[in-house]
Protein backbone atom coordinates (compact mmCIF):
# COMPACT_ATOMS: atom_id res chain seq x y z
CA UNK A 1 0.00 0.00 0.00
CA UNK A 2 1.36 3.42 -0.93
CA UNK A 3 1.96 6.09 1.26
CA UNK A 4 -0.64 8.14 0.05
CA UNK A 5 -3.55 5.03 0.81
CA UNK A 6 -2.67 5.77 4.36
CA UNK A 7 -5.25 7.50 6.23
CA UNK A 8 -4.94 10.24 8.95
CA UNK A 9 -2.28 10.11 10.94
CA UNK A 10 -1.05 6.78 12.21
CA UNK A 11 -1.87 3.60 10.86
CA UNK A 12 -3.73 3.38 7.45
CA UNK A 13 -7.34 1.13 6.88
CA UNK A 14 -5.45 -1.90 5.49
CA UNK A 15 -2.57 -1.93 7.46
CA UNK A 16 -1.87 -3.99 11.06
CA UNK A 17 0.03 -3.44 14.04
CA UNK A 18 2.67 -5.89 15.59
CA UNK A 19 3.65 -6.00 18.89
CA UNK A 20 6.72 -7.90 19.65
CA UNK A 21 6.15 -10.67 22.91
CA UNK A 22 10.17 -9.97 23.65
CA UNK A 23 13.46 -9.78 22.09
CA UNK A 24 16.13 -12.96 20.90
CA UNK A 25 19.77 -12.68 22.60
CA UNK A 26 22.46 -14.09 20.59
CA UNK A 27 26.26 -13.36 20.02
CA UNK A 28 25.09 -13.13 16.28
CA UNK A 29 25.33 -8.96 15.60
CA UNK A 30 25.25 -8.61 11.74
CA UNK A 31 23.83 -10.37 8.97
CA UNK A 32 27.09 -10.75 7.48
CA UNK A 33 28.16 -13.34 10.38
CA UNK A 34 24.98 -15.50 10.54
CA UNK A 35 24.39 -18.35 8.87
CA UNK A 36 21.73 -18.68 6.18
CA UNK A 37 19.33 -21.24 8.32
CA UNK A 38 19.12 -22.22 12.01
CA UNK A 39 20.73 -25.64 11.34
CA UNK A 40 23.75 -24.39 9.66
CA UNK A 41 25.97 -23.77 12.62
CA UNK A 42 23.78 -20.87 14.65
CA UNK A 43 25.11 -20.13 18.10
CA UNK A 44 23.35 -20.92 21.37
CA UNK A 45 20.96 -18.10 21.76
CA UNK A 46 18.02 -16.66 24.65
CA UNK A 47 14.14 -15.92 24.41
CA UNK A 48 13.73 -13.45 26.49
CA UNK A 49 9.60 -12.29 27.02
CA UNK A 50 7.98 -9.78 28.01
CA UNK A 51 6.09 -10.26 31.70
CA UNK A 52 3.07 -9.46 30.21
CA UNK A 53 3.28 -12.97 28.15
CA UNK A 54 4.28 -15.21 30.78
CA UNK A 55 0.93 -17.05 31.25
CA UNK A 56 0.83 -17.95 27.07
CA UNK A 57 4.07 -19.83 27.75
CA UNK A 58 3.54 -21.84 31.04
CA UNK A 59 3.20 -24.88 28.90
CA UNK A 60 6.04 -24.62 27.03
CA UNK A 61 8.78 -27.36 27.49
CA UNK A 62 12.11 -27.92 27.88
CA UNK A 63 13.53 -30.89 25.30
CA UNK A 64 10.79 -29.99 22.04
CA UNK A 65 10.90 -27.84 19.28
CA UNK A 66 8.88 -24.79 18.40
CA UNK A 67 8.38 -22.28 15.80
CA UNK A 68 9.69 -18.65 16.87
CA UNK A 69 7.92 -16.28 14.61
CA UNK A 70 10.61 -12.70 14.36
CA UNK A 71 10.26 -9.05 12.99
CA UNK A 72 13.52 -9.40 10.73
CA UNK A 73 13.74 -5.65 11.66
CA UNK A 74 17.33 -5.61 9.82
CA UNK A 75 15.35 -6.54 6.71
CA UNK A 76 15.04 -4.13 3.33
CA UNK A 77 11.41 -4.23 2.96
CA UNK A 78 11.34 -2.78 -0.77
CA UNK A 79 13.35 -5.84 -1.94
CA UNK A 80 11.09 -8.43 -4.64
CA UNK A 81 14.10 -10.17 -6.54
CA UNK A 82 17.11 -12.05 -4.65
CA UNK A 83 20.07 -13.98 -5.09
CA UNK A 84 19.12 -16.93 -3.03
CA UNK A 85 21.18 -17.47 -0.29
CA UNK A 86 23.46 -14.22 -1.63
CA UNK A 87 25.36 -16.12 -3.94
CA UNK A 88 25.47 -13.65 -7.29
CA UNK A 89 26.03 -17.03 -8.93
CA UNK A 90 22.53 -18.28 -8.25
CA UNK A 91 19.77 -16.86 -11.02
CA UNK A 92 17.86 -14.26 -9.68
CA UNK A 93 14.34 -15.60 -8.15
CA UNK A 94 10.98 -13.71 -6.63
CA UNK A 95 11.61 -13.27 -2.92
CA UNK A 96 8.39 -15.74 -2.14
CA UNK A 97 9.97 -18.68 -3.27
CA UNK A 98 12.96 -17.75 -1.34
CA UNK A 99 13.61 -17.64 2.52
CA UNK A 100 15.48 -14.22 2.44
CA UNK A 101 14.93 -11.56 4.86
CA UNK A 102 14.60 -8.82 2.68
CA UNK A 103 10.85 -8.90 1.28
CA UNK A 104 7.27 -7.04 2.03
CA UNK A 105 6.90 -8.27 5.72
CA UNK A 106 10.07 -9.55 7.08
CA UNK A 107 8.45 -12.33 9.58
CA UNK A 108 11.17 -14.62 10.24
CA UNK A 109 10.16 -18.26 10.75
CA UNK A 110 12.61 -20.72 12.78
CA UNK A 111 12.37 -23.80 14.42
CA UNK A 112 14.43 -23.97 17.17
CA UNK A 113 14.95 -26.47 20.45
CA UNK A 114 14.60 -25.58 23.89
CA UNK A 115 17.69 -26.32 25.63
CA UNK A 116 16.58 -24.15 29.06
CA UNK A 117 14.05 -22.77 30.79
CA UNK A 118 14.05 -19.99 33.15
CA UNK A 119 11.28 -17.76 33.87
CA UNK A 120 11.10 -15.59 31.21
CA UNK A 121 14.37 -16.60 29.41
CA UNK A 122 14.15 -19.54 27.37
CA UNK A 123 17.22 -21.05 25.91
CA UNK A 124 17.33 -22.35 22.12
CA UNK A 125 19.27 -24.12 19.61
CA UNK A 126 19.32 -23.75 16.17
CA UNK A 127 18.36 -19.48 16.12
CA UNK A 128 19.86 -17.96 13.18
CA UNK A 129 18.19 -14.42 14.26
CA UNK A 130 20.76 -11.32 14.99
CA UNK A 131 20.87 -10.10 18.58
CA UNK A 132 17.93 -7.87 19.69
CA UNK A 133 15.61 -9.29 16.59
CA UNK A 134 11.64 -8.87 17.88
CA UNK A 135 10.00 -12.16 18.61
CA UNK A 136 6.02 -11.98 17.65
CA UNK A 137 4.75 -15.24 18.09
CA UNK A 138 5.93 -18.99 19.03
CA UNK A 139 3.69 -22.04 17.81
CA UNK A 140 3.96 -25.42 18.63
CA UNK A 141 5.32 -28.00 15.68
CA UNK A 142 2.17 -30.04 14.19
CA UNK A 143 2.27 -33.44 14.45
CA UNK A 144 0.34 -35.67 12.13
CA UNK A 145 -3.57 -35.34 12.45
CA UNK A 146 -3.66 -38.00 15.05
CA UNK A 147 -1.55 -35.95 17.59
CA UNK A 148 -3.33 -32.05 17.51
CA UNK B 1 15.22 1.55 5.27
CA UNK B 2 14.83 1.52 9.03
CA UNK B 3 11.26 1.41 10.64
CA UNK B 4 12.15 4.42 12.55
CA UNK B 5 11.66 6.30 8.81
CA UNK B 6 8.49 5.44 9.01
CA UNK B 7 7.07 6.01 12.57
CA UNK B 8 4.14 8.17 12.38
CA UNK B 9 2.03 9.27 14.95
CA UNK B 10 -0.04 6.43 16.29
CA UNK B 11 2.87 4.24 16.10
CA UNK B 12 4.77 3.03 19.09
CA UNK B 13 8.44 3.08 19.00
CA UNK B 14 8.38 -0.76 19.55
CA UNK B 15 5.63 -1.34 17.01
CA UNK B 16 6.08 -2.71 13.57
CA UNK B 17 3.58 -2.40 10.59
CA UNK B 18 2.29 -5.25 8.36
CA UNK B 19 1.10 -3.82 4.31
CA UNK B 20 -0.93 -7.19 3.18
CA UNK B 21 0.48 -8.51 -0.11
CA UNK B 22 -3.19 -10.01 -0.98
CA UNK B 23 -6.10 -11.50 0.39
CA UNK B 24 -7.79 -14.82 0.93
CA UNK B 25 -11.02 -15.56 -1.37
CA UNK B 26 -12.58 -18.60 0.22
CA UNK B 27 -16.07 -20.08 1.20
CA UNK B 28 -15.38 -20.11 4.35
CA UNK B 29 -16.99 -17.47 6.08
CA UNK B 30 -16.96 -17.74 9.70
CA UNK B 31 -14.95 -19.87 12.22
CA UNK B 32 -17.68 -21.83 13.37
CA UNK B 33 -17.72 -23.13 10.35
CA UNK B 34 -14.00 -23.15 9.81
CA UNK B 35 -11.58 -26.49 9.93
CA UNK B 36 -9.13 -26.47 12.37
CA UNK B 37 -6.38 -27.09 10.30
CA UNK B 38 -5.53 -26.87 6.68
CA UNK B 39 -5.97 -30.62 5.72
CA UNK B 40 -8.89 -31.36 8.14
CA UNK B 41 -11.59 -30.62 5.07
CA UNK B 42 -10.93 -27.06 4.07
CA UNK B 43 -12.69 -25.98 0.48
CA UNK B 44 -10.85 -25.19 -2.48
CA UNK B 45 -9.50 -21.63 -2.28
CA UNK B 46 -7.49 -18.19 -3.82
CA UNK B 47 -4.99 -16.14 -2.80
CA UNK B 48 -5.15 -12.89 -4.44
CA UNK B 49 -2.05 -10.77 -4.88
CA UNK B 50 -1.79 -7.06 -5.32
CA UNK B 51 0.12 -5.72 -8.53
CA UNK B 52 2.95 -4.34 -6.69
CA UNK B 53 4.29 -7.60 -5.86
CA UNK B 54 3.96 -9.85 -8.82
CA UNK B 55 7.56 -9.53 -9.48
CA UNK B 56 7.87 -11.83 -6.08
CA UNK B 57 5.60 -14.14 -7.02
CA UNK B 58 7.03 -15.67 -10.63
CA UNK B 59 9.03 -19.03 -9.17
CA UNK B 60 6.09 -20.29 -7.82
CA UNK B 61 4.96 -23.49 -9.39
CA UNK B 62 1.70 -25.53 -9.81
CA UNK B 63 1.75 -28.85 -8.33
CA UNK B 64 4.32 -27.35 -5.01
CA UNK B 65 3.60 -26.56 -1.34
CA UNK B 66 4.40 -23.27 -0.04
CA UNK B 67 3.92 -21.79 3.54
CA UNK B 68 1.20 -18.73 3.87
CA UNK B 69 1.69 -16.25 6.34
CA UNK B 70 -1.82 -14.06 6.96
CA UNK B 71 -3.10 -12.19 9.51
CA UNK B 72 -5.78 -13.83 11.39
CA UNK B 73 -7.71 -10.30 11.74
CA UNK B 74 -11.05 -11.78 13.37
CA UNK B 75 -8.63 -12.92 16.14
CA UNK B 76 -8.53 -11.61 19.42
CA UNK B 77 -4.98 -10.51 20.77
CA UNK B 78 -5.85 -10.24 24.37
CA UNK B 79 -6.02 -13.86 24.95
CA UNK B 80 -2.87 -15.70 26.36
CA UNK B 81 -4.76 -19.05 27.43
CA UNK B 82 -7.52 -21.19 25.82
CA UNK B 83 -9.15 -24.53 25.87
CA UNK B 84 -7.55 -26.24 22.35
CA UNK B 85 -9.25 -27.13 19.30
CA UNK B 86 -12.38 -25.06 21.39
CA UNK B 87 -12.75 -28.00 23.33
CA UNK B 88 -13.97 -26.80 26.88
CA UNK B 89 -13.07 -30.92 27.65
CA UNK B 90 -9.35 -30.70 26.99
CA UNK B 91 -7.35 -28.89 29.88
CA UNK B 92 -6.62 -24.68 29.09
CA UNK B 93 -3.36 -24.15 27.71
CA UNK B 94 -0.93 -21.59 26.74
CA UNK B 95 -1.88 -20.12 23.70
CA UNK B 96 1.67 -20.65 22.28
CA UNK B 97 2.06 -24.18 22.87
CA UNK B 98 -1.21 -24.13 20.69
CA UNK B 99 -2.39 -23.23 17.18
CA UNK B 100 -5.49 -20.97 18.31
CA UNK B 101 -6.13 -18.30 16.25
CA UNK B 102 -6.37 -15.96 19.32
CA UNK B 103 -2.89 -14.56 20.35
CA UNK B 104 -1.08 -11.36 20.98
CA UNK B 105 0.19 -11.06 17.38
CA UNK B 106 -2.40 -13.36 15.45
CA UNK B 107 -0.21 -14.67 12.39
CA UNK B 108 -1.55 -17.57 10.44
CA UNK B 109 0.74 -20.11 9.25
CA UNK B 110 -0.60 -22.35 6.73
CA UNK B 111 1.17 -25.08 3.92
CA UNK B 112 -1.03 -25.07 1.19
CA UNK B 113 -0.69 -27.26 -2.25
CA UNK B 114 -0.88 -24.91 -5.17
CA UNK B 115 -3.54 -26.39 -8.44
CA UNK B 116 -3.57 -23.42 -10.21
CA UNK B 117 -1.80 -19.77 -11.14
CA UNK B 118 -3.27 -17.14 -13.02
CA UNK B 119 -1.55 -14.23 -13.22
CA UNK B 120 -2.22 -12.52 -9.45
CA UNK B 121 -4.76 -15.45 -8.66
CA UNK B 122 -3.33 -18.82 -7.41
CA UNK B 123 -5.38 -21.62 -6.71
CA UNK B 124 -4.64 -23.65 -3.54
CA UNK B 125 -5.89 -26.89 -1.54
CA UNK B 126 -5.82 -27.11 2.57
CA UNK B 127 -6.07 -23.66 3.43
CA UNK B 128 -8.70 -23.05 6.20
CA UNK B 129 -8.12 -19.19 6.64
CA UNK B 130 -11.29 -16.62 6.46
CA UNK B 131 -12.66 -15.33 2.87
CA UNK B 132 -11.33 -11.40 3.08
CA UNK B 133 -7.88 -12.96 5.56
CA UNK B 134 -4.97 -10.61 4.38
CA UNK B 135 -2.03 -12.27 3.18
CA UNK B 136 1.12 -10.95 4.32
CA UNK B 137 3.91 -13.44 3.45
CA UNK B 138 4.83 -16.45 1.07
CA UNK B 139 7.98 -19.00 1.64
CA UNK B 140 8.87 -21.88 0.42
CA UNK B 141 8.69 -25.51 2.26
CA UNK B 142 12.51 -26.03 3.35
CA UNK B 143 14.03 -29.49 2.24
CA UNK B 144 16.87 -30.71 3.82
CA UNK B 145 20.53 -29.23 4.34
CA UNK B 146 21.34 -30.10 0.64
CA UNK B 147 18.55 -28.92 -1.33
CA UNK B 148 18.60 -25.41 -0.26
Amino acid sequence: MSDDARQGPGIGRDEYVLRPIGRVESPLLDRASAPKQGDEGSPDAWLVFEPDVADGLRDLAVGTDVLVLTWLDRADRDVLSVHPRGDARTRVRGVFDTRSPDRPNPIGLHRVHITTIDGLRMGVRDLEALDGTPIVDVKPVLGGIGER
